[in-house]
């Protein structure tokens, strides 16, 4: 079979699979992230030794499940990270997915393949998960809408996971109308409806992001004033993300070492550049070194739920800067990532949902901005980003 | 009130319009090409003296009305070529829209803003109307899905005219299902269905490709090959298209004059470059000219449906080259021009369906792959998109 393009895995599925006559979805295209099991194939999780020691999957993944009952069909896996552990998108073995919006320039990851073909137009939409910025690193690099919804509200039955306390299931489309109409689709657990009235700028992210990004992403937000509730400003981390981002990192070590500590150790896979290393690190963490990040982490969650009540969102850039060169060297990638999960790590320490929405260009290449929902605020979220859409652009 | 980006004009609705709860667009948002009635509004075709001139209009248009009954809303009027009448997108009253794919470069006319709204997530479809290549071109450069249907399959009433033997209502979307389910919701007349079983590649349009612009879309054909029925070639204009594309020039000339003429030559209004000397140009077309170009125009189209049966689609490049720069000088924009109505004059001349998918990139660029059907055949180039959307991107 011939490779579809970059954005999808070798191992691709044979042919795609229908979704049913009518519902929601009926007549739109998805892709899946290589996580999500498809009955009968084997699931790769970016790496190549884990597809190959995979048994066939006994079943669909429950979101798989969803948008095939919903009406849509599946046509393609796509290439992700190495056991979702990089927001780079670059993968040693099957290849970068070429960022369709942004030649030359790393697609995010680790959802990189999901969101480069939902760029692409290769389909409607498609499925990815959001550890630490899976999805909204790669939605906002590539200049597409992507959600991290509320943790738990995506049944993640049948697809691999990286670190529990963190992971949701997330999407990806190209176009607000198609995003929004997935939710109904995927969203489970409890909604909680409220009317945005407050849009807070989380000043402390903007003062991080370089200036041409803010720059750009102030522009959409004068642009889009009449459409946005009562703007002021707010500071989400007054002491700064340090803390909550090294929580994070130890708490996913020691969550993915436990998943798969004992196969690596056994299988010794060949991983690439930068996963190698991080997956060195996850091995060394102990478990009381977990615990006190956990503390750090309910600490941190309580802080940042305070911040977003019902009615109020946060409104920060996705990601601090545009998308690295593919040739970046691992200094240059550290630091991106560095900055990036300082961003990113607010929503995933308190688990709240995070919508990014292709809000601007800044010298051609896509800038995301990100909005921050209380606990069950997804559907809110969707609607803030239909509403915004049309404002996005240059 | 602000505008919203620089794909809608600066007189466009207030509030959105809402469309039915039901339908199958429920939840999709369309712009529209400002050509198009609005209840209420005053439509401008790009220039602001005939916008200044107009009555607000009694109705929607019918493919207004239509989408809207589908359940889409519509959120946006989008920037034109004046009077529809250049292929490059640059408006010297509102400002060229910017193309969301193509940083610097023009994003192709004359629905221009309608792709860039739809390329750059504004909304997920838009409206526009193709006479020369007015939806191919900026589909092709700004890299979406764009259709130009059969002639009058889709109903006009409401929007304003360019040149009736060749205008045709089409969309753009970003995504191939989307692009699809507006079929049903826009086409009406006949419908010819019949299974794609040759693919013909027009050579001697390829000749005219730009050689990177060949490679990139044969890559993509080797790519989606087992996606495609069997490939041949074929050679569309056995003398070339310079004749078509003169007689088009007359016939679009002759019927453009009849429309706007009279009022054109009362009212003096300002015109951007280019669009002065093709109006002028346009009023010195006499009657016979006009003859002897529908005599060319019968013998082309006999020609040219004979290569197309039922079941068979000719395969060519949209546009032979990328996007030109936004500053590009007025020889190069002519060139543009030249070289790409020899390819749209194909279907323009013999009234047949055109799809333009954004099949591949080139040094980042957009470039768009197009399949001309048989008179009805639009439904099953839709589905041909949508068969090969999942290879598109690089």
């Amino acid at each position: 079979m011939t490779r579809k393009s970059s954005a999808f895995v070798p191992h691709d599925l044979a042919r795609p699979l229908a979704g049913a006559a009518r519902g929601p979805l009926a007549g739109l295209t998805g892709a899946i992230k290589d996580m999500f099991d498809v009955k009968g194939e084997r699931t790769g999780g970016g790496n190549p030794t884990w597809l190959a020691a995979a048994k066939p999957a006994p079943r669909h993944a429950d979101a798989v499940k969803r948008v095939l009952a919903a009406g849509a069909a599946i046509v393609g896996k796509t290439v992700c990270d190495e056991f979702f552990f990089s927001v780079t998108g670059a993968n040693a073995h099957y290849g970068t997915p070429a960022n369709p919006r942004a030649p030359g320039r790393l697609p995010g990851g680790s959802s990189a393949g999901s969101a480069a073909a939902t760029a692409a137009g290769a389909c409607d939409f498609a499925l990815g998960s959001d550890t630490g910025g899976s999805v909204r690193v790669p939605a906002a690099l590539c200049g597409i809408y992507g959600i991290r919804p509320s943790h738990d509200r995506v049944n993640a039955a049948g697809a691999m996971s990286m670190a529990p306390s963190f992971d949701s299931i997330g999407w990806f489309a190209a176009t607000p109308g198609v995003f929004a109409r997935i939710g109904p689709v995927l969203l489970g657990g409890r909604s909680r409806r409220a009317t945005i009235k407050r849009v807070a700028l989380a000043t402390d992210a903007w003062a991080q992001a370089d200036a041409e990004v803010a720059e750009a992403l102030r522009a959409f937000l004068g642009r889009a004033a009449s459409a946005l509730s009562a703007l002021d400003d707010t500071v989400v981390a007054p002491e700064g993300t340090a803390a909550w981002r090294n929580a994070f990192r130890i708490i996913q070590g020691r969550e993915i070492w436990a998943i798969y500590g004992e196969w690596l150790e056994r299988r010794q896979p060949a991983l690439g550049p930068g996963i190698a290393e991080r997956l060195a690190f996850a091995a060394t963490v102990t478990a009381e070194q977990a615990r006190d990040a956990r503390r750090v982490m309910a600490a941190a969650r309580k802080a940042i739920r305070a911040r977003v009540p019902p009615g109020t969102v946060l409104c920060l850039p996705t990601v601090p800067c545009v998308a690295p060169n593919t040739d970046a060297d691992a200094a240059t990638l550290d630091d991106f990532r560095t900055r990036v999960m300082a961003l990113t790590c607010i929503a995933g320490m308190a688990g709240l949902p995070q919508v990014t929405i292709p809000a601007a260009q800044v010298g051609g290449l896509p800038a995301g901005l990100s909005f921050i929902g209380w606990d069950g605020a997804d559907e809110m979220l969707l609607e803030l980003a239909l509403r915004l859409a049309p404002y996005c652009g240059a």
